[in-house]
């Protein structure tokens, strides 16, 4: 694709199932798609049985009747390749598909997710209905995009998987001595001495040996990703024009989406924040999706209009929450606001999960309202800013290699949970008013003026020479302790931690104390005197450069530095020895801000719970979203100037006064 | 049978085993069941391998002995058909027996229950022996009842229940395509194409579809069923006189009770209350057990004279405590009271399960002499009470389908446990003095003037045109949130909630909020102004015609019903729409009672911890139990009249005494 | 061995693992040993795959060139057999090596411990290497002692182990009438008709009968224990005079190390204690593992230099803290001080556990400069207090049968654990100043004044008669709830518990009753009418000759016996019917030690925290150690006469002041 934008206009509506209904449905469906001013219809996702009800036998025809009704209506097609459900009769036939578990256990049919990523006959069986659908549907003028599967993640442990990864390390290191070396299997005598000895890590098997861990999950995450990149092949061939996504899920562990993100043409994911997400919480899973593609719009693939049914108290969406969230996804650039799914199934495991079209199958309940409502004032806002992009000055670094790494580690700590972890770190700056990028250590650095690392444990080829010249050329960097460990295959790097960061942060740490969640320090910062609590790791440092900012205050490492500053180059490297209690990080933070001359997006940092973020065209047409999270209204002051207000198209300066939930687009006159 | 009358006394006795021990113990048993007033003996229940140590060598003989002595000594047989533990040389010689677990995993020989009960082999073994007991002593003038098995619960997931199922599904639903249609498994693509692509529901399997899950529980059921049927009818050939049950075990989930009773001649169970467990909790199985057979006298097959040895902590019953339990079984309409067991073993996991003769062997042991204290007063009692059944004008209605169904329910919450739900509203009831009978909705409905139906979800063909009738006569009843919702297969009722109940209810529920167990909402009565808090379940209802009683008092959905009635005929129909406080729940069904006209026993609520209940004979003869729980002497005032205490015989009016732990069995002279 | 003097000095040195590190680090590892006084080196425990990359390949010259490079700079040989790590072609091409895990699942190539016991191949392959290494390296001068296997502790439930074990009941019960008999197997109807009907109790086998669990156990520590003999035996027949040891673990369940001492030429284990540990739960293992072998000095084999990495949260040691718990060890008699591991591994899951030499490498490290100086500190302690016995009056009984039976047991209380409850009643004499030996029931008891017997539930044969010879000799013996109760086969002894015990003690208990943790009842002492808070379990007992000292003060049974001694002989024998809460069990074993007329190491409890051995030489030569385990100093007051510090040299006399974390060694002169 050669443009920002890919869609006439943004996009509204969600994921239909007609094959779970009769057909009169249909009709029915498309009236109410009209009056909830829904634009595009996801389908069919779960489909291969009812498109494929045996082998050699195809049923496209009601496939047909339903696309002719929703294209008459006005809705456009994203189109499924129904790949995602395995039907009976081919786990039957081909039991291969079915993928074996951790524990080495072969699944029988049934769930979601159960094909094995590198069985034969799945990838011939489902490239083959890709290339049907795109053969009879690619030429559709209804068809906006390609949805490739449905929400993978699923890992296998079989011996075809075995046998796969095998010629996968041979690949990666060339020979088995080169395997044994970088595993460091001399560890408890654990050298392979034939290719045939190393098996999938299942829980009765070889689970000690972290390395073989890490390349393993690669390795599946490749597996898959093989499996999106065989239907995408088929359908580019013949589509060549079309955009192909598949819908990620946020912090998806198994899959390494900076790596997915390069086979997509634009990112899509869905969006079910657990029951106490904080605005932050959300914020991070947008930032950390947009950021797989560099920040190009995206869609919001899936989203409740009402609750959930898998969480363990699956409470309603208060009224205006659903809007405020679809408009906080518009704030970190998708382009479509879509649901699952339009109408509530009758029976299954999902028949608790909100839908557009509830079971009563009423127009007039709260919740199709509400999708109405926010339906027409999409429409009304059309197309101006279609193709605008988040800009942000900050952003954190995350990498799937290293939530891996750091999480399966032995040691030191059982609360070092990588996601939580740079939660922390983003949501401070969310609180500062900061909504940061999140962005693999290979994206490119030079555009921010501050980078948080969060536990950077595993340094891969080439990061620290990028952080260093991006410190050099005047870059702000944050990094923390149990960072600089290890390599990309989890081996230490000898002479002192951070390794390859001990330069440009300008310390050494001898030893790692760990304090358990009753406990804590203190460290005093020496510019001013202020203190903050701190625990979990304390490592202790000793400067070889760096300048001391803050000092422990306990124990027996008290008085050693906790927090420094290395001046490099043009730039700063700080280092967190320890993890600061929230207030203390944010205090900590808004200095760094200072220091890094960031520029807030409306010039100072909005009232608590409300979010402020700036999108703009490549023309330099900017936008600006004002997000009230707050259940009560809030008054945000605005710089001078005079702003449009694109929802309403009022005209607003001085104060912006939002009402509980609320929303506004500003965009200077 | 064509008599409520099944003994010619109250039996008292228990679980022999005297394959146990050595003979010259067996002479000393009989003397020791004579000091304890012991007149029957529950036996052989696991002594299969002791009479059949291999396929075609039968050991009857010391049986023969042993029934001898026990009947010498005036000691009845509950005669057991040993079929209750696989001998280890049938599991070896016949493995397909073993039953697989649902994890997909063959059980090895060992523990109990480890019978597949669609195994051909187990039920051809099974019912030979039970035919052999039949033809030995089938005629033996000590013979009282027949003891089929031993508290059937397993399930199994083998091949050959594999394939056993997919006929239970073709006679249930005559196709395939119906067999979809029912499961809806066009949902995620589930479609079956071939009856041989449905497995049972195995945790590597197919979980995610409520109708297979329901449908295998039923089959289950059934299953098990059958192998007490094929004793059962093995015995009616020989024996037609003689009564057969089986134990049951109060709210078993796999077992549907109400199923099968319809086969058993009297109800007999086991009473383990749990550590903890109130008054209410005990007279909930009470109810529950009698309620599967219209309330005909049952036996209390077992219960433990002291303590247990499963549970976390097993206290000894205080003294007095055993007596009460004994009595609030009778209460309950028991014409046995039993223990399991008679001498407790020397070896093997039940060592530390309390026993009538413990392991010191002495009859001066505190537990001896209670059981011999109640023996005596049960042999004074006589005959009198024998055939009288609990009057209850007030019924809960329970369903195992809708237990299976709620619970495999993926939401909306993990909190809404039925067993917990339906003891709450019993409770309720229990506590205002009214001990309720628990039935089937396809029980006679008419005798009723309340019905509490908590989470009646599913609504099984027929059930709501018998609640329509019931109300419709004059009857008052009571439903709550999340009633009304599927039909028997677990398929949504479309068009609102409570689907076919919503005309009777004259009510919609809109939308189904969940709360966690840290959050609340509050209702106010528009009566009274008063106020209860509720939580869990808010549904958002709106009236069709239901008076609206009380109103959310928080939230968004504020001022809309909480609590609605429905005058429907002659009768009303009330509405939960969340659930109430204990005090509160109380409060409400105080009115309701007043509502329904309902008498308590003794014309008043009696003092807190004292549960009176009402039986009477086919004769009209009555008697009032009046059983103290407290562990405190208490005074319950008595109506006008004189009664007559059958335990001491004496006469009473006025204010009844009660010692703690004490009491009486009132008969109006 | 004739000698309890091993070696020549006291060994300070720890696990070293050359092969995982390049030929260069070798020359820089024997510099570091040389500046933190190392003067033995345990190796190469995970080197098999490294010597026999093959079956038929050997690659002994590497080992060569380790072990002449450690000689020359004076560094001792701790020589490993080096087959704890079962190669990964061995599994592959003998996967009869593989174990089956509890749960009947076989293990994959992997981890540790992964060895069947009875696998023919592993002990042909296992004996085989031990040869070599002993024919290689038995006549070298360096060698010191021979380290078999490494923490032997798997257990496996494969088919060779069911033939194995068969055979071992044949063996131990002579017939499977008599197996049968002790298993009281007709219990449920477990009767077995052939031995090939017995399987290991898998967890989807037989769990029901605990009997059978016992000698399970019994049968696979001793299945491990043949493993051992038979490398023990090859290596004896080539070197007889070296010692011969395999490192234990402290309390480890699978293994009954009062069998395995017997085949011990030293004990030596490995002391990690928890986050949390008290100075006594440390000391409870030195005394249990001393007192495996009658208190022979030891090998402290393995203990971390700094943190772990294997519990939630790995802490530092604090400065000192090592130096303290290593000579705590010496204190309990260990001739030897070493550390897992000398380097930090790179790679794989020990990575964070700490080493001598760290990540870094620097000798000026705050851990290697500690070791370092305690290296300094041993070597110039010299070899005067070698072959040192600790001397106490006081014996704890512990038996691993016992702990075995009573976890086993279902009932009564889910708390009852046996560590736990041992613990309670040593920490209680540690508190009081006494270091009590922890000894097998069948140790020599007539060197004690005291023995605590807690939970003696299984009384196996003789024990009951020793104990009775122990007292009848003027012994005193305190022993609680819950003994008495079963004979070696788990059987209960009939006729009133304490069974075996009850003359001796002179009571009858009759029931037992259970508390939960919210509960408890407290007892009065009629001497001196002090209460004490009890729960947990409370016996009801009646005294048969016993004085009662205390009685319960609430519940039904107020007013029984709670504890009771029973003069006998010329002794005194104690019960305690109920756990006494800590600061009642202190009371009252103060008042025990009194009647028991013991002397305190230094005449006087020691101060809070501090803990205070005594130890002899055959020579009656004596030391008295004296450790601080508070973070703050402390004064503790001594008798009269002077006395010589060892470490420092120096003579002292009144009142000896130590350092936080300090420790003394002292000499009367």
């Amino acid at each position: 694709m050669t443009s920002d934008i890919f869609f006439p206009r943004i996009l509204h509506g969600g994921d239909y199932n007609p094959e779970q209904w009769p057909e009169e449905v249909w009709s029915e469906d498309v009236r109410l798609m009209r009056l909830a001013h829904v634009n595009v219809a996801t389908l069919p996702v779960f489909g291969w049985v009812s498109l494929q009800p045996e082998e050699d036998t195809y049923t496209f025809e009601w496939l047909d009747r339903v696309i002719e009704k929703l294209t008459a209506g006005g809705v456009g097609l994203c189109l499924a390749t129904a790949t995602a459900s395995v039907p009976a009769w081919m786990d039957q036939k081909y039991p291969d598909i079915l993928r074996v578990d951790v524990h080495g256990v072969q699944q029988r049919h049934g769930n979601r997710h159960t094909f094995c990523p590198n069985s034969p006959n799945f990838r011939r069986l489902s490239t083959n209905l890709a290339r049907r659908m795109a053969e009879r549907y690619g030429s559709h003028p209804g068809l906006l995009v390609w949805h490739v599967s449905n929400e993978y993640g699923n890992t296998c442990y079989c011996d075809q998987c075995a046998a796969a990864f095998r010629l996968w390390l041979q690949d990666r290191y060339g020979s088995l001595e080169e395997t044994n070396r970088r595993w460091n299997t001399t560890f408890w005598g654990h050298t392979y001495t034939d290719w045939s000895q190393i098996e999938p890590p299942t829980t009765n098997g070889e689970r000690s040996m972290q390395s073989l861990l890490i390349d393993y999950d690669r390795f599946q995450s490749e597996s898959l990703l093989n499996c999106y990149k065989a239907e995408r092949d088929v359908l580019k061939a013949i589509t060549p024009h079309i955009p192909v996504t598949t819908n990620l899920m946020g912090p998806c562990k198994p899959t390494d989406y900076h790596k997915w993100a390069k086979e997509m043409d634009l990112i899509s994911w869905d969006s079910y924040p657990q029951r106490g997400a904080t605005p932050a919480d959300i914020a991070f899973n947008h930032s950390l999706m947009r950021g797989c593609k560099e920040g190009l719009p995206w869609m919001l693939m899936e989203q409740t209009p009402s609750q959930q049914n898998w969480q363990p108290y699956n409470a309603l969406k208060r009224p205006g929450v659903m809007r405020l969230w679809s408009y906080q996804a518009m704030a970190h650039g998708a382009n479509a606001v879509m649901y699952f799914q339009w109408r509530r199934s009758r029976g299954a495991c999902e028949k608790y999960h909100g839908a557009v079209v509830e079971h009563a199958g009423r127009s007039d309940a709260r919740v199709f309202q509400e999708v109405a409502t926010l339906g027409a004032e999409l429409e009304a806002l059309g197309a101006n800013t279609l193709g605008a992009r988040v800009q942000s000055a900050a952003a954190v670094l995350f990498d799937w290699d290293n939530w891996w790494a750091v999480e399966y580690s032995s040691g030191p700590s059982v609360d070092l949970k990588y996601i939580a972890q740079t939660q922390s770190y983003y949501a401070a700056l969310h609180d500062l008013g900061i909504v940061a990028d999140i962005v693999s250590p290979e994206a490119d650095l030079s555009q921010y003026k501050l980078i948080v690392a969060p536990v950077l444990y595993m340094v891969k080829p080439g990061v620290a020479e990028r952080l260093e010249a991006y410190v050099q050329a005047g870059g702000v960097l944050v990094t923390t302790y149990f960072s600089g460990i290890v390599d990309e295959t989890d081996l230490v790097t000898l002479g002192g931690y951070p390794g390859p960061l001990r330069k440009l942060l300008g310390i050494w740490a001898e030893e790692i104390d760990v304090l358990s969640p009753q406990e804590s320090n203190t460290i005093r910062f020496e510019a001013d005197s202020s203190i903050s609590d701190c625990g979990m790791l304390c490592d202790l440092i000793h400067s070889e450069g760096a300048t001391v900012l803050a000092r422990y205050e306990r124990d027996f490492y008290a008085g050693m530095p906790a927090v420094t500053v290395n001046e490099f180059g043009s730039g700063k490297a700080y280092y967190l020895a320890t993890a600061l209690a929230a207030s203390g990080l944010r205090a900590f933070l808004q200095t760094v801000l200072g220091e890094a001359q960031i520029q807030l997006p409306l010039g100072a940092r909005p009232p608590s719970g409300v979010e402020v973020t700036e999108l703009s065209l490549p023309s330099g047409e900017a936008f600006v979203y004002v997000l009230n999270h707050n259940n009560a209204g809030v008054s945000v002051a605005l710089p001078a100037g005079t702003f449009q207000e694109l929802i309403t198209g009022e005209e607003t300066q001085g104060v912006l006064e939002l009402t509980p939930y609320g929303v506004a687009i500003l965009q200077e006159i």
